[in-house]
């Protein structure tokens, strides 16, 4: 019944906040990832979160930057609500005695390329690769 | 009948590839992002990419920095699938003549707070904010 709810963030007004950084060598990052999650869960302006460690690439592309943070609004006034949030003041407080450097990434996101949520139907046959 | 197919990515073995970067002054992005567009479209080991410019964040805190891409890939295998594809090498050579600088990160996300799909059933009733 539900019909094509979501077929995707495609253009929604979402807005995403992007954080790469490199952190100074004697922090306990899992005290930070700690922080973070904390923060996200108590603030509902942030619709999702998420983070990696780039343990793989070129040290020449990555350029000694090893964390991606990235959340995700529905709109960006939400964004506009989760910067302004005290706890969220409180943790960059933190946040920047622990880097050693970092870039910030804020932008409404186009999904050009949508997931496929389940099985197409009826997808047409393909010639497979040999 | 679904059941609960994907509550969200979290930790199911995804693997993202970012790439940040500012373009040369004299680059018709536009170009670039059809380019991008097509590559992702071809390469079916590519199961979504979105993308975003920057245009409001502090210089300082963007450092030169305007667009961000966001690859995601359903294993780290497909990523290495879209590296070795002769598109994404031929592009990656065009590309490489337009950006001014870059910085790139692979990695396994982790998803901490995941987007709810549809309004959750029976959600237990919260005191609302005053």
């Amino acid at each position: 019944m539900g019909s094509a709810v979501d077929l995707g963030n495609n253009n929604m007004g979402e807005f995403k906040h992007l954080v790469i950084v490199k952190f100074k060598e004697d922090v306990v990052v899992d005290d930070i990832l700690k922080g973070l999650e904390n923060l996200v869960a108590e603030i509902d302006a942030v619709k999702s979160f998420e983070w990696g460690q780039d343990l793989e690439s070129q040290e020449l592309l990555r350029q000694g930057f090893t964390h991606v943070f990235l959340m995700t609004f529905d709109k960006k006034e939400d964004y506009a609500v989760f910067q302004s949030h005290p706890k969220h003041q409180e943790f960059s407080a933190i946040f920047s005695t622990v880097i050693e450097k970092l870039v910030l990434l804020d932008f409404p996101p186009t999904l050009v390329k949508t997931p496929p949520k389940a099985a197409p139907p009826e997808a047409p046959p393909e010639a497979p690769p040999a």
